[in-house]
Formats: C-alpha cells, sequence, structure tokens
C-alpha cells in the first residue's frame, strides 16, 4: 500500500472503493510523470546533442507543471469543483500525449526518453480513465 | 515596463507585438493570481470562522497550482504545443472563475476574498483573451 | 525498479551506485512527502475540527511545496550547484521535521497525520542521509 | 499598490508596517524571479548556441522552483515555522546568487540573461535583507 494509498484511504471525504482506484492511479501517475519529465528535460539537457532536443526539453518542462498540478489538485478530495477537475485532467491528458509523443521520436537512442514516453503514456490513459468517471 | 514583459520581448522566437501583448497580460495576471490565492487560502486559515471558509481554501489552493503552471507554461516560447496550451488555458480560466464565484461570497466579511476575487477575474479574462487568439 | 531509479540510472552525466541509491531514495522521499502533505493538508480542512488543525494546515502547505521542488532540483544531475543542492535539503529537512512535529500531534486522532508524519520523518532522513555525502 | 501587497494588509495575523514592507519586496521579488527564470530557461533553449547555454537553463530551472516556493511560504502568514522560513531564505538567497553569476557571463550576448540576472541579484538581495530581520 503506497502512502498516497493511505492518504486516500484516511481522508475525511471519500466516495466509493471503485471509484478510489482509478483516482489513486491517476493520482501516482500524474506525480510519477511530474518526476520523469522533469528528469527527462535534464537528462536530455546533459546530452552532447542537446541541439536535437530542444522540442523534447519544452514538452518535458510543459508536461512536468501540469502532471504536478494535476496531482496535487487530485489529491485533494474536500468539496472539489467538478469543472476544474475535467479541464485539467482534459489539458494533462493533452500534455502527456503530446510529450510522448515527442519522447518516443528519441526513444531508440535515449533510454530516458524512452521511459519517459512510457510514463507519459500511461499518465495520459490514467487521465483518461478518471475523466470516464466524471 | 516588467520584468515579464522585458523576458518576452528579448526572446528569441517571439510573435508579432499585438499577441505579445495579450499573451504578456495573461501571464502577468496568471502571475498575480497564483500569488493572491496562496495568500488568500492563508488568510482564510487564519480567520476565526475558519470552518465557514473550507471551499474558498480548496478553491484558492487549486487555482493557485493551475495559475502557477499556467503562467509557467505561457512564460515558454520555443517550440510551445498548441493544444496543450489550449486546453491548459481551458483549465486556468475553469478554476479562476470558479474560486472567483466563491471568493465574491466572502468579499463583503473579508477584504482579501475581495483582492483574490478581483485578482481571479482579471486572470479569468486574460485566459478568454488569449483563447480568442489562438 | 521505479521510474524514478530508472531516469537515474539512464542520465548521461551520473556518479557512483553508492551515491545514486541515497540520491534515489531522496527524491523518491520527497516526491512521496510533497503528495503526502498536500493530501493532509486537504484530509485535515475537510475535518469537523478544522480550527484545532489549523498550524497542520500551515505546516503541511510549506513542506509540501518545499519537497517538490527538492525533487525536482535533485531530479536534474546536468551541472548542478552543490551550494544550492546543500542549502536546500537543510531548508527540506527543517520543513519536514516541523511538519512532522506538528502532524504527531493529531496522529492519534487522524490516520491521515500518523501516514503523513512518518512520511515527513522519512523524507527528513533521507535529506540528512544526502547531506552527509555532500 | 500591487495585489500582493493588499494580499499582505488585508492578512489578519499580520506584524508591524516596517516588518511588512521587507517582507512585500521579498514576495514580489520571489514571484517575479521565478518567472524570469522560467522564461531564461525557455529562451536560453531557443538560441542557437543552446549547447553553450547549458549550466544557465539548469541554473535557472533551480533557482524558478526554489523562488516559487519562497514566494508561496512567505505568503503564508498564518503560524509560520522561523527555522523552516530562514532556512529556505537561505537556499533561494543560494540560488539566486548561484544563477545570476551564471546569466551575467551571457548578458552580453543575450539580453534576456542579463534582464535575469538582475532579477536573480534584486532576489538574492531582498532575501539578505528579510533573514536580516529574523
Amino acid at each position: 500500500m503506497t502512502v498516497a494509498d493511505q492518504m486516500l484511504a484516511t481522508h475525511p471525504k471519500i466516495g466509493s472503493a471503485a471509484a478510489q482506484d482509478i483516482l489513486l492511479r491517476c493520482i501516482e501517475r500524474c506525480v510519477e510523470c511530474a518526476q520523469a519529465c522533469t528528469a527527462c528535460a535534464d537528462a536530455c539537457l546533459g546530452e552532447d546533442m542537446v541541439a536535437e532536443l530542444v522540442m523534447c526539453i519544452r514538452r518535458n518542462a510543459d508536461c512536468a507543471d501540469i502532471c504536478a498540478a494535476t496531482g496535487a489538485v487530485l489529491s485533494r478530495q474536500t468539496e472539489p469543483d467538478a469543472a476544474t477537475v475535467r479541464t485539467l485532467l482534459e489539458a494533462c491528458r493533452t500534455a502527456c500525449a503530446s510529450c510522448a509523443s515527442e519522447c518516443e521520436q528519441h526513444a531508440d537512442m535515449h533510454e530516458h526518453c524512452r521511459v519517459c514516453a512510457e510514463s507519459c503514456r500511461r499518465c495520459e490513459q490514467a487521465c483518461a480513465d478518471l475523466l470516464a468517471t466524471l
């Protein structure tokens, strides 16, 4: 049981167990993806061919910021605003898809891009799954 | 001329002056609103009637996170992803409107809620204005 | 193997395996603690006795911000600035200790405070361990 | 009167006017510097000579994260923890000095580095001034 899971399970205002699973997965993937994107932007910056990775660094930076905000908003369960959650998940899904597409083009050359792209795809799917329940 | 303005004007990849004005205003209002919401959440927390301000604190926390992410994404002009920018602006506009509505209900009682609501409304408008140009 | 671990192992500029272990643990605990503190602030906000949890919400909010910044800075391994890393780890250790002390006082009453306090203590220790290697 | 100023003046738990001035200046400079560093990292990334700006981008990224966290922590005035504020100001001052030193080396070539270096130096000074009052 992860800490995020325990935090969710001990929250005073929490819904059904099934909704919790999808929510928890989305929180964990947002948090993981934010870290992966921050690390990938920096790893790209450390490569000799940094000039060819400019778009990748940009996509990573945006995706990191948006995943971090989404992970924080989803971690809050007291009086959530449905419209805010929904539009933010849409933005997070879009940022993850955009970053994954870019990272995938460098995945053969750079392992950090491959790992990051997979993390983005998992987060994109988790956002889509959570949106489907709202 | 603000620092944000100078940063935009000295960026190597920048569009027309008119687009710059609307973009700059949106960056500045996101940054201002993020700070105002962080401060308002904390000011509400410091009020004796904190129990009546729970929803306000929650709305402030989300709005602060989303405005901060939006201000950062908009501050980047190298290889932006249009779909990410558009969906994030939608989320920011939504969060600002939601936070403003809540803060407006306490504006007569708490000056910090009045100031914060006005900052949210300005940011909401700036997001809408920028969206209209995309 | 976590994603953070894979990101570290695939970075182009990385030191010895032993240093990596301590660094990785600190990154993961910062990221975990940031989420736990965001969730605990919100869980406290959702409790009937919110007025008694004001200091806890404040400590959580600061600790979340500082852990998030520390996790991001540590995730970057290209051209790190030793003095910045060292002073930030000191701030993170301090914020975690302060938040843990506060959460521990509510741990018997609120499970979320107990889980969060443990996460803060682990992060405090990880910062101290990493500081000892610098 | 800025919004940050109004938020501070309307906070229910606020000290003397003199302390407020120094605090307000530090909040505003942290917020300004975080935005400038985010924009400078991105402007550097958009330059043809990006490979020569790797260290600058790294310093900017760290400084942006730390200034944002510091601006948020300082914006909160309910039950502050003195040790956390002090160590964080130390980290922020250090990050600003390090980023300014690096940006200054490119200030003749890149206007965005000149503007950013000046913003970092102002924030470094504001942190030192606030530290001197604590």
